[in-house]
């Protein structure tokens, strides 16, 4: 068996408007069958930020998250604005968000949010020398707290479902093996 | 500043199938602002599972994944159906997808996709004594190759962005740290 990608024979918007654009794609296999609808979801890309403060701890968010109703930690995260480049929205996101700015940006190999339906990528970043500027410029309907914390201490609020965007965890995992702050038995 | 949960004023559906339902809430911030619509996925819960051969390698997947149009490598994950405990719909999804029983299932603490825009969990597992038991069981339009890795070459897959699902990212960083395979340096 070789694996072979689906041909697209038709595609259609059936939601489209600022928040949400969703595809309809009829799509064939590489035996024949034919597979419609199959949804697609086309967010614009995002970013992600691992911000390391000057003693190494993290700069973490709490905000109101509707999807699951609660109030969540996270990181530092944003959505990129039409031609904007993966650096620049994230400089742009956590000076918004948390009125913070870095002494350098790296940025990590990107990642899929769901390459089954979703189009769009993650590119995640680590921070260093990150601390206040200035005061946080909200966008309409965010309203956001922020503080470092010990690596320790996140890992405590993973474990204790406290911490639980997944997309972010694995920017953690991602900012902390190219820190070398991890290091693996295998 | 205290954080609150927004109020839910109205909430409809404006897209419901097999295959996505999409609601569209109307809702109201603590300061009195009106947000509408809000859109939210509300998917089924979905599973992953780290799988362990008796020689500490890893289950991979590879499939074609229609949202970046890629085949894609990751690790056994699935859709649980209505009722289903976790535990048994990753043992069913992992049997169906590779053909695989393991000798034990641990399961991780819950994570979500996107707390801000999905409504579903993720249970994360990992399980230990991963071996071929049958011939896999392919759903309708899954065509799927698998093989078990050494944990350092997907550490290769991840670092050239060809093992790019985040979600299994943070699975696999969950049960490196449960299994004690990682140790972290902060």
């Amino acid at each position: 068996m070789t694996l072979q990608p689906w041909k697209l024979k038709q595609s259609r918007y059936i939601l489209k408007d600022r928040w949400i654009t969703i595809r309809a794609d009829t799509c064939e296999t590489s035996d024949g069958r034919i597979i419609d609808p199959y949804y697609i979801q086309e967010p614009s890309d995002w970013v992600h930020v691992v911000a390391f403060d000057g003693e190494d701890r993290i700069l973490v968010t709490r905000q109101y998250r509707h999807g699951i109703g609660e109030i969540c930690t996270e990181i530092p995260c944003g959505v990129l604005e039409d031609g904007e480049i993966p650096v620049t929205g994230m400089q742009r996101e956590l000076l918004e968000e948390t009125g913070c700015a870095a002494e350098s940006f790296h940025e990590l190999p990107s990642f899929s949010p769901n390459p089954a339906r979703y189009a769009n990528k993650v590119y995640p970043f680590f921070a260093m020398g990150v601390r206040k500027i200035q005061e946080p410029a909200f966008d309409a309907n965010e309203e956001i707290e922020f503080e470092f914390l010990p690596l320790s201490q996140i890992l405590e609020l993973i474990d204790s479902g406290k911490f639980q965007q997944a997309l972010h965890i694995a920017t953690l995992f991602a900012a902390l093996r190219k820190r070398g702050l991890v290091s693996l038995k295998a």
